[in-house]
C-alpha cells in the first residue's frame, strides 16, 4: 500500500558536512541563538557559522529574527537564528504488544497529529501492514499542513540495531532479525529509522526535552517494564552487545520476588506494573481486574496496598542511585505510564536514592516528567529527525 | 627542592592540531601501522597522515621501518610507522595512605625505573615533599637513559578534577580542594597531570593495555576498595559531580554487612580486603595479623574461610553484571592486588556474572590481568603521556 498523502519528495537539505550538521543541531536543540553564540557553542569561527547558516535560511529551514526583547535603544539589534518548525514533518510510530501508535511532528518535534490502531497480529507482515495503514492516515492528515513528510521513525522494545535498521530480538513481538527499516521503507516510501523505544525516548529528551544541552543524563521509564536510556559524553549508549540501560534488572534484594529474567529481586520484579498488581493481590487477597484498580486501592488506603507502592518506589530509587554511582549523570529524568502512581511512591524514590547515592552523586538532579503515551511515538519521530539532520554528513 | 637529574627542557613536539594528535595517538596505542592503515583508522586522507607524520619522524618521535615479516618477494616492501619509545620519559606517582610509589616510563609507557618511599605524614606539604624526593630519585636514575623527562602524573584516590589539577576530596588523605598539579609543578619543575587513581589505571589500559582500540570497556579493581574505571564512547567517564564507577557501592544484599558509606551489603562491604578479613575472623574465631593470613587460611581449607572468598567473588560478579547490564561494555578487565586470591573466587565471579547478566550482556568478555603495585604509578605516567600528546591541540 503506497501512501496517498502528500508525496514524499526529495528535499535539498543543505547540510553535508559534520560542521553544518552541528550548527543546525545546535540551533534546533538550543535555539533561538545569535550567530556568535552558535559559533561559541560549536567551537567554529563566526564565518564558518555564517557559511553553514546561509543556505539553510535560503532553503527555509532556518529563519533569522530580530529579538524584540533584546532590541537595544541604540545600535544594531540582535538577530537570533531559529528553526522554522513548520518547514518539514516527520512520522513516528511506536509498536506495542496490542497497538501501533503514531504521531506526525514538525521539525521541532512538536506533535501535530496523533493516531492509533489496534494490532491484531504480531507477525512482521501484519505489523508492517498496520504501520503502513497508520502512516497512510498520518500522511492524509498532513495534507492540510502544507509541508513535506521527510522521514519515519519506528520504535520497538528489545534489541534493535539502529545502524543496520534491524530488530535483532524483541521478546514481546517474538521477532528475531527482522530488517524492519528496509521493509518499512518499501511499504511507506519514506526513509525509515528503527530504534529501541527507550533509546528513542532518550533522543527526544536529548534534542527536544530536559536533556537538551547536557552531555550526561539518564531517562528512567516506569511502567510495564522499568527501562533506562543513557547519554554519556553527548551520545546515547547502545551497548556493544545490544544490551544497555537495563536498570530493571539491577538487583535490589536477592531474597525478593523472582523476575522473568531468572534472578530474584530485580527492580522490575518489584516495581513493574505486573509485579505491583501481583503484590497487591497477595497483600489484600483482592483479585484485580486491571492496573488502575491497584492504584485506586492504594489511594483509598486498603491495608497493604500503599506499602507495595512504597517498596516499588524504594526499588526505583535504588536503581537510580546505582546509575548515578556508576555514571555520575547531571540529571535523571523519570518518566513513563507508571508515573500515574507518582504521588504514592515519589517520596520513597527520593529517600532511597539519597540513601544509596555515594557522596556527591547525590547532587544529581532527579526530575519527573509526565509521559502521555504518544510520547513514545514522538520519540520515534525524534530519531527520524536526527537521521534526517545527519543523513549526508 | 629542584630536581638535579636531566633538566626537563622545552621540547618541540610537532603535534598542534586534533588531527595530528589523533594520528600520533593511533600509532602510539595501536601501532606499528602502515600509513594507509592509520589513514583508514582515523578517517583522514593518506596525504593528511603523511603531513602529520613527517615532522614527527624528523623530531624523532616516530620511525618508519620495513616490516620484515611482510616483505614481498617482488614490489615495494610495506613500511610501518611506530613510536620510538625511548625518545622521551615520563614519571608517574601513586600516593597511598602509607607510601608514595613512583615509576619512570618511556613514551610507550614501559616501566624503566621503579622506586617507593614511606609517607610519614598525609598533610599536603609533607606529601609534596615526598613526591619531590621520589621524583628527584627517578630523575637521577633517568640520567643514564639519555632521554628528557617530559611530564609527571600523580594518581590519588577520591574526587579529583583532572582539568583543574585539583584534589577536590580525598577521604583517606583527608584533603579538600588541594591544587596538587600547581603545587607539584612548582616543586618539580615538570608539567603535572593529577587524576583519580582508578581512572589513571583505566587510561593505561585504554592506551597501552587490554582496552587499546576498544570504545567501551571497564576496569574493575579489587583490593582494599573495589573500584571501576569506565570508558564509554572512547572516553573515560568522570561523572558530572566527581563520582563515577562506584561499583564498590552497588548493593548486593540489603541484609548484608554494613558498609562505611552507611548502606548495607555493598560489594565493598563483602569483597573489600578489610571486609574479607573481618568475615574470616568471624567465621573462624582466629585473630588475623594481616591480609595474607586470610588467604593462607582459605587455601589451607580452614572451615568457613573459603566460603568468605566465595561470597566475595559472588558480590564482585554481581557488581560486574550491573555494569554490563547498564553499559554493555565490550570487555571488563578485572585487576588489583586482590587478584592474589583469584584462585579462590574466580569461578564465583564468573558464575554470578553469568547468572545476573541480562540477555546478550553475558557476551561481554570478562578478563583478569594481574596488577603489580607499581601499575598504579604506571597509570599516573599514562595520564602524563596523554596530557603531553594532547597539550597543544
Amino acid at each position: 500500500m503506497r501512501p496517498t498523502g502528500p508525496t514524499p519528495r526529495a528535499e535539498t537539505f543543505p547540510v553535508n558536512t559534520p560542521a553544518a550538521a552541528q550548527v543546525f543541531t545546535t540551533v534546533l536543540t538550543q535555539g533561538p541563538l545569535a550567530r556568535l553564540e552558535v559559533a561559541r557553542r560549536v567551537g567554529l569561527s563566526p564565518a564558518a557559522v555564517t557559511k553553514a547558516v546561509r543556505p539553510l535560511i535560503e532553503a527555509g529551514y532556518l529563519v533569522e529574527d530580530v529579538a524584540e526583547e533584546s532590541r537595544p535603544a541604540l545600535g544594531r539589534p540582535a538577530h537570533l537564528v531559529r528553526v522554522d518548525g513548520g518547514r518539514a514533518l516527520f512520522a513516528g510510530v511506536k509498536v506495542t504488544g496490542g497497538e501501533v501508535i503514531g504521531v506526525l511532528t514538525d521539525l521541532c518535534c512538536r506533535i501535530r497529529v496523533a493516531r492509533h490502531l489496534p494490532l491484531p497480529d504480531r507477525a512482521p507482515k501484519a505489523v508492517l501492514a498496520s504501520i503502513a495503514e497508520l502512516v497512510h492516515d498520518l500522511l492524509a492528515a498532513a495534507d492540510g499542513l502544507r509541508a513535506p513528510v521527510l522521514g519515519l521513525g519506528v520504535a520497538v522494545s528489545g534489541d534493535v540495531d539502529r545502524a543496520e535498521g534491524t530488530v535483532r530480538y524483541s521478546p514481546f513481538l517474538d521477532w528475531r532479525d527482522v530488517p524492519l527499516a528496509e521493509l518499512a521503507t518499501t511499504t511507506t516510501g519514506l526513509p525509515v529509522t528503527v530504534d529501541n523505544d527507550v533509546r528513542a525516548l532518550t533522543v527526544a529528551e536529548q534534542w527536544f526535552g530536559a536533556g537538551a544541552g547536557l552531555s550526561d543524563f539518564a531517562v528512567v521509564t516506569v511502567g510495564a517494564g522499568i527501562g533506562c536510556g543513557l547519554v554519556v559524553h553527548g551520545r546515547v549508549v547502545a551497548g556493544a552487545h545490544g544490551v544497555a540501560g537495563e536498570i530493571g534488572h539491577v538487583t535490589v534484594d536477592p531474597a525478593g520476588p523472582r523476575c522473568h529474567c531468572g534472578n530474584h529481586g530485580c527492580v522490575e520484579a518489584i516495581a513493574g506494573e505486573a509485579a505491583i498488581a501481583r503484590q497487591i493481590q497477595e497483600a489484600t487477597g483482592v483479585e484485580l481486574v486491571d492496573a488502575a484498580q491497584a492504584l485506586t486501592m492504594a489511594r483509598e488506603g486498603v491495608p497493604g496496598a500503599r506499602e507495595v507502592y512504597a517498596r516499588a518506589g524504594e526499588a526505583i530509587g535504588r536503581g537510580i542511585a546505582t546509575v548515578a554511582n556508576l555514571l555520575g549523570p547531571e540529571r535523571v529524568i523519570i518518566s513513563g505510564e507508571g508515573l500515574a502512581a507518582y504521588d504514592l511512591f515519589a517520596e520513597h524514590i527520593r529517600a532511597a536514592f539519597t540513601a544509596a547515592a555515594f557522596g556527591s552523586a547525590a547532587e544529581c538532579d532527579v526530575q519527573t516528567r509526565p509521559l502521555p503515551f504518544e510520547e513514545w511515538a514522538r520519540g520515534a519521530a525524534a530519531t527520524a529527525i536526527q537521521s534526517f539532520v545527519r543523513a549526508d554528513t
